[in-house]
């Protein structure tokens, strides 16, 4: 029996000049995958499912070689999290899309969290210069960000996300069910980015996220996925390589991912660092007299709300940070470095202009207090 | 002093949804490369050179170094012809590209035959997930072909071109004084491609062909070249990612790669495998009734006239060739093939209805005679 869904089901599209995808959030829209793939991709005749090893999804396996008919032989399993974005994992998946005779309108399917997506859409961009693939993401992080937008990558001793290609998925199938069986802590730090996308484009949705972040409500999630990814639709239709206004999405970004290189995904999930850095952001931003302390309280009430950590870490030291940053910028003249800054209480930019001294202090007036720990 | 172009120079764009090629055709082009790479990369701050083995550019290197004012450091080697399509050679590229700290709108310059600019224009897509590229071919195909429509790869064991990207360079700088270093065989053969583009799209082209492919006369190098990757250019701006009329552009390549890939670059050069697969595919037409007789041996008398060979070597066998040639497509019900074929006397199509053994009769008629060795 195909589960019926409970919650309301939202389906949009995202239109870009190089491709469309198809996104359906629900909750149980898992049963619906056979006759999606035959909707988005009516030429195929073969599929690989890509999975991460840690993917949540009980009974998934069975339900493939049962119910959806999907030939559980045509499956391959990668590594979870960070682990999977390497050349290696890369050219595994490669080898794997040719050796089950994929061709440019067969179909690659990617299910788990956003790292399996990236590796597995980047494979799939790279065999034949691009054969079609599907997102199913089943982290918080994966359903509200990675699965739409079409950026795919693997990582580099340089970096994170250095070596990839922009190739947009076919359907983006969210199932929130799927986040039933995430870990508490990751479902709260999943949800950060949909903060991030509410203070980016939808200020109703800071609203419905008011202290509901580990909640089993699926309608709730719904409705909160869907919205943060409308928003990420409408800045990828009109920037899709990430030169303009998409950019905004990277707000608590850079400092973030400054603090998951430095300490890792077990001390710092990206969610984590996602709201520590919008709190440094901010504080940037009332540096320059753009926002005043109540901007920066009330964020800071907002996250502690959700459950989120707002107080950088003591370790490690600035410097360190700094050049983590700008290891990972282009050098501007001065060491200027690029951050999305809240511009007033409504509006964030994306300011190019910002001194090494501004972030230092910024990020000395938002560490964590040793008295608190 | 920048050399001086003794032969009218032709210059145009190609415009597709992702990206625009700026095209300059002439004798001379490369002493502006300099002035060339600020009009299409405005925002480049650092430049790689990714040369050829082979590359046939007498003092070259003294000139960055000297006139050009590019700094030698910022050149990496990759191996001459089919050798650089490689993983590893790819992956190299794509090191090379971040350890000299290139950003998306700074730019790799890929100097040499069509093998090199496949590769580097493939790293140059995945790094960054896009950093500008510049062509600069010096051989006959890279000239009419590789240049131009962004489609850059690397082979696997699988076969050729199964990894890459589509991704245009910002220019392709032609210049067709580079071509009086190569062998002789290899600018007989490349003619064979600029033969094949007046086929598909510019009868005065192979008018303009008629006898003249070993000369050293740049004005009419300049005319065929331009030519040629004009009627390429109308076909990617219609249809980049080579699902429609693109396709024509594969006139002779499917036997001709077959050939290539069964018995190596130095038994058949690329431009000669298309002149013998053209000769089959004309001779399949004829089997169905499309074309008559005179048509195939006008066709066979051009090519014989330029110096190409028109006749399928004695080995492999048929069924070795067939299976390459189906180990390379989408298998259709029946086995069919998709060909190239000449429609009528004007006309080309893609026809997905080619039967094996279709094949096979009109190999069997265009082989070799063993007394003609």
């Amino acid at each position: 029996v195909t589960p019926r869904s409970p919650a309301p089901e939202r389906a949009f599209s995202v239109r870009t000049p190089s491709q469309a995808t198809s996104v359906v959030v629900g909750a149980g829209t898992l049963g619906r995958l056979e006759a999606l793939l035959a909707e988005v991709a009516p030429r195929a005749t073969r599929t690989l499912f890509v999975v991460d090893a840690g993917v949540a999804l009980p009974g998934v396996h069975q339900r493939w070689a049962g119910e959806w008919r999907l030939e559980p032989e045509r499956t391959i399993v990668v590594a979870a999290g960070e682990a999977a974005k390497t050349r290696e994992v890369h050219a595994a998946v490669e080898d794997a899309i040719l050796a089950h005779g994929l061709f440019r309108d067969d179909v690659v399917v990617a299910v788990g969290g956003g790292a399996v997506l990236d590796v597995a859409g980047y494979a799939a961009a790279t065999v034949r210069r691009g054969v079609a693939w599907v997102a199913v993401p089943t982290s918080v992080v994966g359903q509200v960000d990675a699965c739409v937008g079409g950026k795919t990558a693997v990582n580099h001793a340089r970096g994170k996300n250095l070596l990839g290609a922009f190739h947009p998925p076919a359907l983006a199938l969210v199932d929130v069910t799927t986040l039933r069986t995430l870990p508490s802590r990751d479902r709260v730090a999943g949800v950060a980015e949909i903060y991030k996308t509410g203070r980016v484009g939808d200020p109703e949705l800071l609203g419905r996220l008011a202290n509901r972040a580990a909640t089993d409500d699926d309608p709730w999630w719904v409705e909160v996925v869907a919205a943060a990814l409308k928003v990420k639709a409408r800045l990828v239709e009109r920037d899709e390589h990430d030169v303009g206004e998409r950019r905004l999405l990277n707000y608590g970004h850079t400092l973030g991912h400054a603090l998951e290189t430095a300490l890792g995904p077990q001390a710092v999930r990206h969610g984590e660092g996602v709201a520590i850095g919008m709190g440094v952001a901010a504080e940037v931003a009332r540096g320059r007299g753009w926002v005043d302390r109540e901007f920066v309280e009330t964020q800071d009430a907002d996250l502690v709300r959700l459950g989120l950590p707002t107080r950088v870490p003591l370790e490690p030291p600035a410097p360190r940070l700094l050049a983590i940053v700008q290891e990972d910028k282009k050098r501007r003249a001065g060491g200027l470095l690029t951050l999305v800054l809240p511009r007033d209480r409504a509006t964030l930019a994306v300011l190019e202009d910002v001194t090494p001294s501004e972030l230092e202090a910024a990020i000395a007036v938002r560490r964590e207090r040793r008295v608190h720990r």
